[in-house]
C-alpha cells in the first residue's frame, strides 16, 4: 500500500500479514468500508499492533453504566487536540459526531472544550483529562470529590485518565510515523441522525 | 436577540441599530442565509463595529495577484486555533473550505499545519502567521528571503502578518463576549464543489 | 523620511499621501511637536491606517465616566509590555505620564504591576487586561463580580478587553514593521506636573 | 496488601487475582526479591494489565543488535523524568544502573543528559526521545540521519520513539493511581558491577 | 525606618547597625545623595549584607578592559526585566544611563534588546546573558566562538555569566522583600550628559 | 588538575593560590576526603570565591532552631533539580542523605516532591521554595500565614527564600562552567546510619 501512510514500513499487501493481523484488518474494513491508516501503519510490529489493540478495547470497549462511548471519544478528542495530532483529531472526531449523534460537538471539543456549550459534567471530565494526560496532575482528593459530584464513580476517574494516558501514548506513535487520516473520517456523522 | 451570542448587550432588533449597521448586516444574511453572530455582538458598539469592518474589509478584501482568499482565510484558521477562538476555527474554517474547494483543508490547518499534506508555500506561510501572531517574532531578513523563495512578495508578508494579527485582536474580543459559531458554519463547504 | 521606521515602504514625503491621511499626520505633529514614527509606518496601506485610526479613537477617545484616559493608556503599556513591543511601551509610556501626572507610573506598570504601589482597582484592572489579551482567558461571571467591586462597569470590562486586544494587533504590526519609537516619547511627562 | 500502593482499589491477597496474572506477579517476585508496586496497583483491572505487560514486553524485550537494554532503560529514565514521575525514575533508574554497570549513569540521565560525560550516541538518542515524548516532534528526514550518523536503524528510530510513548502513557497511570517507588529500587545496581 | 522598604525587619535607624555596615550606608549616601532601598532591606541580615555587597564588588568593580561599566549595567537591566524585578530595572536602568550616557538605552534594554538599536556585540552580549541566566542554557563551543568575534574575552564571558547570575539572585531577594525602588532612580540619567 | 572541572581556568596545583583559598580547600577535604569540583573552578576568581563561599555559609550555617540543616539541604535539592543542575542535585542530594539520615529522601526531593511520601511542612517549604526560586512569586500574607501553619517563623521564610536564591545562582554558574560532581557524592549516604 502507500509509503505515504508511514515513514517506517508497511505491507505491500495484507497477504504477507500474521493471520491474526489480518483477520482484525479484515473485520474493522467491513464495519467501517475501509481500512484506517493507523492498522496499516502498526503491522510493522506485529507484537505491539496485538498489545495496542487488546489495550485499546480493555478500555474502550469495556462495558460501563456511568460512562458512554461518547464520553469515551469526546476524551480522545480534546487530547489529542491539545497535542495537535491530526490522525487522532479527525479519526476518533467522527467517532465523537457517530456515537453522540451531535455533529457540531467534535469540533467543539477539538477547537476549546471551555467555551462551548458543553453541560458541566463534560466540562469537568474533559478538564480532567487534561489535567491528567497534558499537565500530569495529580488525582487529588478534590478532583476526585468535583468528579463524584457530577456522577462520576472511582472507576470512571480510572478511565477518564486511562484513556487519556493511552491515546496521549497514541498520538505520538501516529506523530513518529507520520501517519495522515483517511479521507473518510472527515466527513463521518456530519448529518445529524433521525 | 438571543442573550447567549454575547455577555455584553445585543439588540433586541436589528431596527433599533443605526442605518448603516442595518444595512450591513441584512446584506451578509443576503449572501450567507444567515446573520454570523458576531455581527450582532459587536453591534452594541456602532463606531468600532464600522471600525472592526472597515479593517476586516481592508485586509480580506483587498485584491491581490499573489494572495489568493482562501490562503488568506488558512492564516485566519491557523492563527484562531492557536488562539483556541472556537468562533473564529468554525466560521473561518467553513470559508476555507469554500474558497479552496478543498474539503479536509480547513481541518488540517486547525489542527496541525506542520504535518499536514500542504504545499511548501503553504506550510511556510503558515509557519510565519504564526511566528508572527503567535511568537510575536521578528520579521528578519531570513524570513523574507524565505517567503520571497516560495513566491511571497514584500507586501503579502505584511498582509500575512497583518491578517494573523487582526484576527488574533477578533479571537480577543470573541472570546471576552464569549460568542458561540452559528451552527451552519460547521458543515458548509464539507462536499468538495464541482 | 527613514527607510529606519519601517521594513515597509515610507512615504518619501506626506504630500504624495492621501488628503485626509496627510491631513490626520499633520495634525498630530501639530499636537506633539513631531510625527509619532507608526503614522508613517502605517501610510503605506491608506485603508488600514483609515481602519486603524478609526479604531483606535473609537476606543481611546470613547467618553467615559467610570474608565479615565490614564487607566486605558495603563492598559496599553501593561500588554505593551508583555508583549515586548518597545514602540508601544515608550510612546504609550508617555501619554500614562501626561494623563496621570505620575512621572513613576509607566515604569511601574510595564515592569510588574503586581510588585508596584498600585489601587486594588488599577491592580485588578491591568490583571483583567492581561488574562485577556495575553492568557486569552475567558470573562466569567467571577472576574465581573470582582471588576464590579472596584467599580468597573460592564462597559468599562469591554473597554479593557478590547483596548487590550486592539493593542496586542498594534504590538505586532509594530513587531512586523520593524518600527521604533520616536527619541520625544522616552522623556515626555517625566518631570511632575504642577 | 497496603492502600498506600494506589488511590484505586489494590488486591486483598494475590490468591484472589486471575492465575496468568498471579503467575505474572509470582515470576516477577522470584526474580527481584520483590514485588514491584505497579504490579499490584494495575491489577484491579486485569485486561489492562495483561494487554500494558504484553504492551512492555514487545517492545522493552525485543532482541535488538543495535539498541541495547541498558539504552532502552535511560530513554525510560530520561523521559519519566521530564515527566517527573517518581516511580519511573526511581525503578527504571536500578535498571539503567543494572544493565549498564555504570552506578552514575542514571542520576545523570535523570537530571540533565545534555551536561553529563554521554557518548554523541547516547546524547542524540536522549534528545530524540524527549523531543518525540516531550515535544510532540515530527521524525523528520534530518533527525533520521543524524540518528543514523552515530548507528541508529530506521528500526532503532521506531523502538526509541514508541519507548518513550509507551512510558509516557505509564508515568501518567502511575501518577493518576498515586504508586510510590519499593524501596528497593534506590539502591540497587549503586556498586560497580565486577 | 519605613516599614514599606521590606516585608522582614528594617532597622529603626541605622545607629543601630554594626559599624561597617553603617559605614557602608553613609557612603553609598553620600555618593548618590540617598540611602539606595536595597541597602536598608538587607541590613536584617548583617553576614548576609556584607557577603552580597562584597560579591556584589568582586563583579561589578572588577576591572576589565574588554568589559565596560556601562555594559555589565546593561546586563543587570535585561536579567531583571526578564525577572520582572522593579527594583533592579528601575535603579540599574539608572545606571545604564549614567555610564553609557545614553538617557534611552535602559528603556531599550529593559523593554526588548532584540528589536533596539544596538550594535551587533551588545546584541549578542545580552542574548547570552539571557542565554545563561533564563534559559540554563550551556556554554557551549558555538557561543564561546561568537562571543569571540565580537570582542569578548573568556574572562567576559564568565562576567557576563556571572553578572546575570549574580542579579538573578539579587531578583529574588528584592521579590521576596518587596522592596520598592527608590524615586530618584526613575529620572537620574534622563537628560544627555554633555 | 582536570580541564573538565571547568570551561574556565582551573589551578595546576593548589600551590599557587592564596593562602586563605588554599587553607579553605585542604579544609573541605580533610573533611570530605576529596574536594569537591565546585571549590576549584571558583579558585580562579578569589574574591568571587570568597564572597560565594562566605554568603553560602551566612545562609547554611546560620544556627536556628526551627529550620534544620537537612531542610536546608532538601530546598537547595528541590531547586537545583528544577534548573536541572547535575551538580548541585548530586552533591547536596549526599548532604540530604547525610543529615536527615534518610536515603531515600534526596531522590524523592529531587524527582517530584509533590508526589512522594512528605510530611505538609516538607512540601510546603519546598511549594515556597519553587514558588519563589523558580517562579518569581511574590511572597504574600496567604503564603506567610500557611507557613506559619506548619511552623516556620518570618525568619525562616526570608532563610529558604534566600537559600533558593542563592543556589539559583549557584546552578548557574556552574552550569557555565560545566562543572560535573565528584563520583563520591553519588553514593554517600545512600545506607541508613545507625
Amino acid at each position: 500500500m502507500m509509503a505515504a501512510i508511514s515513514r517506517f514500513s508497511v505491507p505491500e499487501t495484507i497477504d504477507e500479514l500474521p493471520d491474526d493481523i489480518r483477520r482484525s484488518i479484515l473485520s474493522v474494513q467491513e464495519k467501517a468500508g475501509f481500512v484506517p491508516n493507523v492498522f496499516l501503519m502498526l503491522a510493522h510490529r506485529p507484537d505491539e499492533f496485538r498489545a495496542f489493540f487488546a489495550y485499546h478495547d480493555a478500555l474502550m470497549e469495556r462495558t460501563s453504566d456511568t460512562l458512554t462511548k461518547a464520553e469515551k471519544e469526546m476524551i480522545v478528542v480534546a487530547t489529542s487536540a491539545r497535542n495537535r495530532c491530526l490522525y487522532c483529531v479527525v479519526a476518533h472526531g467522527a467517532l465523537v459526531r457517530i456515537y453522540s449523534k451531535d455533529p457540531l460537538l467534535a469540533d467543539n471539543v477539538a477547537v476549546n472544550h471551555t467555551v462551548a456549550d458543553l453541560s458541566d459534567r463534560h466540562r469537568l471530565m474533559l478538564d480532567f483529562a487534561l489535567h491528567s494526560a497534558i499537565e500530569l496532575g495529580e488525582f487529588s482528593h478534590a478532583w476526585q470529590k468535583r468528579l463524584a459530584e457530577v456522577g462520576f464513580t472511582l472507576d470512571d476517574c480510572w478511565d477518564i485518565g486511562a484513556i487519556a494516558a493511552f491515546f496521549g501514548m497514541s498520538n505520538r506513535l501516529v506523530t513518529l510515523a507520520g501517519t495522515p487520516p483517511n479521507p473518510e473520517f472527515y466527513t463521518m456523522g456530519r448529518e445529524p441522525r433521525r
